[in-house]
């Protein structure tokens, strides 16, 4: 999929930050070549190193007008409303990329395939249309084949969705790439794919075939040196825990690194406080345990939201409650995560 | 759905028993006026008393033809094969039907609403094909709003997929409204939902909405005295912890009733063992706790396979190392069960 050719229009649409826009800080911080220009009415004029304090600054811009004049190959919806659904005033700004000749990438829920104004000025000007949550059509059912593999398989798990599983995932596997190592990332969300080229968005699946969708992808890179699988939700979200835990079984990780907000409080979009921490040290790892000994061996704290001194007191603090190595990977970088990991290696099979 | 004018042909071809054919099974002996006859070439001559010990004879059927002879207006698909595929040889079966002007009811993965021969066949003779496993088009988020309801949230859980959980959960129901409860049964699966004619096929689901189908249909019976939800596979299934873990966080029940098959060893369908009993015990609460302190109350032991003495000891050693009351449902009857349910009652909002 991700092409050396790929020039991205991403929409935004008045919600460029770092945690409403994930798709489009995503791609802006792991494919920065890719996108050519952010459309945001609302912060328009600025650039991406302005609002995100990205590297390269990309443009944002408020009209696809504007965005044409940067030659995208592609219009990106950068945004993932909750449930998935797209809202009204997107239509336009879809319609007007695919009159233009371009194709369009959508990870919502609904399907712009599906659609029959879209579909019609698809065909009309030659553009396409790339669902990334459609999920292929097979029915895999998972046989705890994961804890087969030679490679080293690493999962990111978390207090909360929304809080770095990706991120953390994707810096481990830079940082063992760095040092030498076969290590593959890979994608269980639309983000992850448009990043890495591969994956599947598991919220997508149907629920009999998570766990066997994960399982594929797990032994399809088991003679690397490591898989480092992208974790999503959390294992007592009210919502997501199922996609959770099917992420657990399908994957069957040696090492679990836990991701977690240091201010967060509740759960994003929930009325449901988050679990203290011992609990989830505890719940993670017993839910894995009858089918494979894996452990959580490090912590990874967000702490986006901090000045430098509280950000050290609490990623200290998360360090002292867990008895495990923590960073935040933005301030410190992943190396000691992966340390921790390396340390461990292979859990014995169970 | 269900309807008194119902008459069903349901197809079981060379799989008629107990753990073999759920669907066929669960209809002859929850809706048994519903049941004209079963189609098994294998068993056919035979009735359902003779093979199932089912309290009323339905003859069991070597064709189409035969079964014709009975005025069936569906056919049931009532075999559910790993992965939900429609087996080649079933297919003519289907037409023929269809070509007899009858509806055709399947809860198999793959619809038969999509195929072009049977829709064409459908329209052709005036016959509905009906997939049951078709998720509703809407896409719910859950926000742990279960715990709110005036009724009493009970959940059967278990240490393996195909174990009783079902059955338990319609005995339960119908033991409570045999006491003067509004007690209802909330179906999450084909078998259910055909005998319940309510109820979502929860594994066809996507991730991301699994708990918020099952949030809703517990808030829709919010006001009866009790809601007894069917549980889907288990906490620890390589497969299908998705669909539980979903389940737990969408009904966040009460009470739970642990379903154990007595001799089941290794889990079915699957090289893995089933873990020991305490560690089900403890997992189950662990994973509902941080949402709501829900707590096993009960076991449900399945001896099918055992004579009569072996079933006694077999119930009270789940009993012993539990500390819960135990029965085997279908010896016992669930007055033990409901006992425990109602003796416990509502959980403290956590």
């Amino acid at each position: 999929m991700p092409q050396e050719s790929d020039r991205y229009l991403v929409l935004a649409e008045g919600k460029l930050g770092i945690f409403d826009a994930k798709t489009a800080v995503s791609l802006i911080r792991y494919r920065p070549d890719a996108v050519v220009a952010v459309l945001d009415s609302v912060r328009a004029g600025e650039t991406t190193r302005d609002v995100l304090g990205t590297p390269r600054a990309v443009p944002i811009v408020a009209t696809v007008a504007e965005g044409l004049t940067h030659e995208p190959t592609a219009l990106v919806i950068g945004i993932a409303p909750s449930g998935g659904m797209l809202p009204e005033p997107w239509r336009g700004v879809i319609a007007e990329c695919l009159a233009a000749g371009m194709d369009v990438i959508s990870g919502l829920h609904v399907f712009l395939a599906d659609d029959p104004e879209f579909g019609a000025l698809a065909s009309q000007h030659g553009g396409q249309l790339i669902d990334l949550r459609r999920p292929p059509e097979r029915y895999p059912i998972a046989h705890a084949l994961a804890r087969e593999t030679k490679a080293l398989r690493v999962l990111t798990v978390g207090t909360d969705c929304n809080i770095g599983k990706k991120i953390t995932a994707l810096e481990i596997t830079a940082e063992m790439q760095r040092r030498g190592m076969d290590a593959r990332f890979v994608a269980t969300g639309q983000s992850g794919m448009l990043i890495s080229g591969g994956g599947v968005v598991l919220d997508r699946v149907a629920g009999d075939f998570m766990s066997g969708f994960i399982e594929e992808l797990v032994l399809e890179h088991g003679d690397a040196d490591a898989v480092v699988v992208e974790g999503q939700g959390s294992i007592v979200h009210p919502a997501y825990s199922g996609v959770t835990a099917a992420l657990l079984h399908g994957a069957l990780p040696d090492c679990m690194v836990l991701c977690h907000h240091a201010t967060r409080q509740p759960m994003r979009a929930q009325m449901t406080p988050i679990p203290p921490l011992p609990v989830w040290l505890d719940i993670y790892e017993k839910i894995v345990a009858p089918l494979h000994p894996g452990k959580i061996v490090a912590m990874s704290v967000n702490t986006h939201d901090l000045e430098a001194e509280a950000a050290e007191r609490a990623v200290a603090e998360c360090a002292r409650i867990s008895g495990l190595p923590a960073v935040d990977v933005y301030r410190h970088g992943p190396a000691k995560l992966v340390n921790a990991i390396l340390a461990h290696g292979k859990a014995p099979r169970a």
